[in-house]
């Protein structure tokens, strides 16, 4: 029998919950415990701690998967675990990927660790097919992204004081998906809609919407709707799991002749997605550490005969190619 | 100005047009010259040469890319050419993959080369899509092809005796596709349709057509029709380069919600898409060398980061994550 690899979760949140079933379900992980800062119950039973204690697991863990926040939880985490741990996280801030890429690495090498960061959807999956897309046509392809909630900003409308709570759906415009689906170019048109919900302080709402619309890289020039709500109806639609994403590129190769290139994703639910991408680079750790390489790459930098341990890398050219 | 990859072509068929109008218009790639074991003639004026000098181009070529056919040519010319040079070949013999790929290994280890094969886009490109759709979704993902020519159906057309020459049309079977992307089942069905074009001598075609329709592996139990045409008509179809494929997961999470994964390309023309991706994958090449790397590989192995030079790599994380 082969040895399971030995995780441990970071984060309790809808990501950790997915995480851990992903985990448990799994024939060659073994879930060993999950950390929080706050005070946890597990409901299948995992062995659960209080974050401080993850050092006392060192030899008891070989991955940890971090499931916390990009701003509150990663960024602080990740660099914390990575000198004790190999660690995967979801790190989405897109502006600081390649300065926290640049931090982890430095630590990851002086610890002599492995990190995998920013391994999601997107980032994460869709990074690696927009690269391999724009390699072979030489073209920048297009992204679509929703209907889903967009936790970035959402964040960014639960910045504007007054607002108690909000959420944002981000929906793709239709026109454009056509275009981009069509292989023609789209000029002068928004991508996506922004449907916002929002909760706040009575007889504020006009400030607030004018606020909101100009959030500079938000909102600004992005056709936006605006719902004033209670706190119930937020709490309900934060529920909505639900996401969809999508990958164009049409070029006409050097020697004249058009292609598509396409790639989708749709999900009942963000969380259980990200958890089951998460969890098949596990064994890309494994493999980087057998080969005794160190530092922190992103999904871009794995092979996908990586994600295999070595008892099924040896059937994969007859199942794949 | 950065040195560009100097790269030789064996082979000047369909596909050895292709890379040679793709490399000519590269940036990083510069075209030495052109090896055929026929006498052949560039119209955009390339250096051609009979395939026996190609040992003469040692130092002045970086990547051989290797254009024949399977059968007949790259069995034979990619050990050959891979004691010399570093190559990429589009070996599609589906079942000698995992034999040739060790094979090569021993060779490029031994003279100290690089060798990607079986990259075209299937196997190649889809090859790597179907492999992370399995890590992800842990349950198999269906390729449907067409419709478009099959190089190997065609090829078993044209070896049942009596035949002068034939082609096949691969065309995936509506009800399945339908049935495929809505995640449902597909039981006792089959996923594609066979549509040959033969011609033979006369009052044989009974005969023939129930020796194709009860081939093995290629057209027993699918639904096969034969047409039976003149020569003339046979050329002209055999232009027809456009083609299609689907590769489709729709599986659902340990967690118990529903995902779909769907990637697809659809060309004007098979040799100038599969162009496109051989020399997408030229830059593997030089990464790995400048790494000290030998061996065969195929498109499973290579990380999408290596299908970017090194200047373009420092901007990756930015432009794809």
């Amino acid at each position: 029998m082969k040895q399971k690899i030995n995780i441990g979760i970071i984060g309790y949140g809808n990501l950790g919950k997915s995480v851990e079933k992903t985990v448990i379900s799994s024939k060659n992980m073994n879930l060993v415990a999950i950390f929080s800062r706050r005070e946890i119950i597990s409901p299948v039973g995992t062995l659960t701690e209080p974050y401080f204690k993850f050092k006392e697991y060192v030899g008891k863990i070989d991955v940890m998967l971090l499931c916390g926040g990009s701003k509150s939880d990663l960024e602080i985490q990740t660099p914390e675990v990575a000198k004790y741990f190999d660690v995967i996280n979801t790190f989405d801030t897109h502006a600081k990927i390649a300065g926290e890429l640049k931090r982890l690495d430095a630590i990851a090498k002086k610890y002599k660790r492995r990190v995998i960061m920013s391994c999601g959807w997107d980032p994460g999956l869709f990074s690696v097919i927009r690269a391999m897309f724009y390699a072979i046509g030489r073209k920048e392809p297009i992204t679509f992204w929703g209907r889903g909630i967009s936790m970035g900003h959402s964040d960014a409308i639960r910045r504007v004081p007054g607002v108690r709570d909000g959420v944002q759906f981000t929906i793709p415009n239709p026109k454009a998906l056509a275009l981009a689906r069509a292989g023609k170019e789209i000029s002068n048109m928004p991508l996506h809609f922004r449907e916002c919900f929002v909760c706040c302080e009575p007889n504020d709402e006009k400030r607030i919407e004018k606020e909101i619309k100009s959030t500079p890289n938000y909102f600004k020039g992005q056709p936006t709707t605006i719902d004033f709500v209670d706190e119930k109806t937020i709490k309900k639609l934060k529920k909505k799991m639900a996401h969809k994403g999508e990958v164009i590129s049409c070029f006409i190769t050097p020697c004249g002749s058009k292609c598509r290139i396409k790639f989708s994703a749709k999900m009942a639910s963000n969380p259980d997605f990200t958890a089951a991408i998460m969890c098949a680079y596990v064994n890309a750790i494994i493999n980087l550490k057998n080969r005794a390489q160190v530092g922190a790459l992103t999904n871009l930098d794995v092979a996908p005969s990586d994600l295999f341990d070595s008892e099924e890398k040896i059937l994969l050219l007859e199942r794949f190619c």
